[in-house]
């Protein structure tokens, strides 16, 4: 017997993030036939609305999975075993890039970045000219530390190399502008369930004439994750296998509540609350953890006094005040904590989760301001 | 901008079918934080959800994808490139495990089934001996020709032969009863649209502990889609990648209806409408496509007499009705109807399908009494 619904919770997580009440009407709505007319319509909308937030002319395809399913289908559909490519360690999610690349064969080359800080160009390119790889593998912006990478910077590099520039945006792409055909990105991954408001279970990868040509040679074993058949399927207006229909009609409704908004009012807020987070967060007392000329606008880490216990901040956060904020993953577990300000989300919800970090943090024994952090926020952001 | 949402349509379709109100309600509602307790208890619940559908004390792991997803989990977890495998080539789906698997680098002996017929447990063993394969695939219902193979025969033979046992029952499970453990399977792969009544999506596969051992074996590359991870992952109560929570919360909605039924009377009430659905289009002249001995409870197959367009017959129906029905696919395109009756289906929704049918077919040119199909329908269900 399922529990009652659980009150709603103020989602400052990276993902899955609140949902607009259009998108959460559509996803309850019955679903349609996956053939035909009407679902037609709704690819060719949502595909449509896709790549204008991915700023690209070139083919979007939507899976049905998550985030990371969307990427290991832009890894295996651009390289062979064998490849050599180079993967820009950031965190735990360029880690993950190395990971599904090795897994499936290629010879990788890692760039490795200390915790906090973004790659140096430079070093993609002392990496790319010692490997001769084929491909370079990097985040836009890394959630696990709360650094956004340069993009166009790294991709100008690769592309000076001739290498294949796959990029994972899972978490930016929607809330950081990613000029995915102006800085020349061959295959760009994203997910749902972050900048784009839904529930997580649906995964896109923009694919550039390159990347289709290199799709042609890549050997990785995929069917699921196939993109020239989702290519294919897509100019009929389907999908090579039954698609979550439920998360498209929502998706279309959420891009309705992005283009309302307006992309550069959307990456505005996202600026202004990553201003406001990081200026409360220092104001109570927190060191902000990321390099600050590539802090993130979607997610703030801060390190936490030694004396605080990150896991019961946390958790008196969400059980007394009903907000949901996280911890570092991996070596960073009990080292950081981490608020994300990452769709819809505005400067109300921030300063109640400034404030309540403030109480909790007050509680465990680090006192500080909830005011001053509050107007620290309000000023900055 | 969307347009506005469609009235809602019956499907007659195996897969998405319709989803109850409870179910809808759950996708609907914010999503929650997918760790912690309250996704570790809904995790659980559904798990062992499944586990009772399955029949099964084995471990059963909950993907973010379509039923393919799963298929393609199932066979990269048990199988290592150049093992040697045995595929039923029952239909389109059957054929599609032979292509995953050869994709992944498996040597596949095809048993080539004729559409409409089931395999013959002979046949399998023949092919096994042949080839000394390590593993047998195949489908439990076949939705592409309305076939049900006798999954526990067959089950039998491979187990006599020390072959792993893999079956496809995205489409059956559920719907039509499946005994796990009680026959000895070792990977099932099912998915979310079909008899469990939910939009696509997720998928489930269920591993035997010889499942386990082939997969600390299994060198198909995976990550996405790595079964031990997930199941390291379960003990924690969460899930490698960010879930679609939404949809959990859904199928925890639609297990409960389904034990509010009894899994008894779910499988008799299948039964019954598909014994309802041969008799009623038989009364309408068209005949039964698939083995009667192995007629699906699930979806019935009907060729149709030559005069009649199988697409204009599909499209009457849904425009003037609002029903959807389908015809066959690849080769049996144009050749074959189908309809489904899995899920949330009842007697009056298929006396309304074939009323529906009847009309459309007299207009075509195909005179039949609706009346007399009704009843015939009724008096065989």
């Amino acid at each position: 017997m399922p529990a009652d619904p659980a009150p709603t919770e103020l989602l400052m997580i990276p993902g899955p993030t609140n949902v607009p009440a259009s998108a959460l009407a559509a996803l309850g709505r019955p679903p349609i036939y996956h053939r035909g007319e009407e679902f037609a319509r709704l690819l060719a909308s949502c595909t449509e609305g896709l790549q204008r937030v991915f700023q690209t002319r070139n083919d979007v395809l939507i899976l049905t999975a998550s985030g990371t399913g969307a990427v290991e289908a832009a890894i295996v559909n651009s390289l062979s075993p064998g490849d050599r490519v180079v993967a820009v360690r950031s965190g735990k999610f360029g880690e993950r890039l190395a990971e599904i690349a090795a897994i499936f064969g290629a010879e990788v080359t890692s760039v490795d970045v200390e915790a906090g800080k973004a790659v140096e160009p430079e070093q993609v390119r002392a990496a790319l000219l010692r490997s001769g790889a084929k491909a370079l593998l990097f985040i836009q912006n890394e959630t696990s530390t709360g650094v956004c990478q340069d993009v166009a910077a790294i991709a100008a590099v690769a592309r000076e190399q001739g290498a294949l520039v796959v990029v994972d945006a899972v978490s930016g792409m929607g809330g950081i502008p990613v000029q995915t055909d102006g800085w020349g990105l061959d295959l760009v991954a994203s997910g749902s369930q972050k900048a784009f408001m839904l529930p997580p279970g649906l995964g896109f990868v923009s694919v550039s004439e390159a990347g289709w040509e290199a799709a042609k040679r890549a050997r990785m074993p995929r069917l699921y994750f196939d993109l020239p058949a989702a290519r294919a399927s897509l100019a009929k207006g389907q999908t090579p296998f039954t698609p979550n229909v439920n998360m498209l009609m929502a998706l279309e409704a959420v891009l309705e509540v992005m283009f309302a908004e307006g992309m550069e009012a959307v990456y505005a807020r996202h600026a202004s609350l990553a201003r406001a987070c990081r200026a409360g967060m220092e104001a109570l007392g927190l060191s902000l953890f990321a390099d600050p000329r590539h802090a993130s606008d979607i997610v703030t880490a801060v390190a936490a006094p030694p004396e605080i216990d990150i896991k019961a901040l946390t958790k008196a956060v969400r059980s007394r005040h009903r907000i949901v904020i996280t911890g570092g993953q991996g070596e960073l577990q009990g080292k950081i904590l981490r608020v994300a300000h990452v769709g819809m989300c505005t400067m109300e919800d921030l300063l109640r989760t400034i404030r309540a970090i403030a109480e909790e943090l007050a509680a465990l024994g680090h006192p500080c301001s909830a005011e001053a952090a509050a107007l620290a926020a309000m000023g900055a952001g």
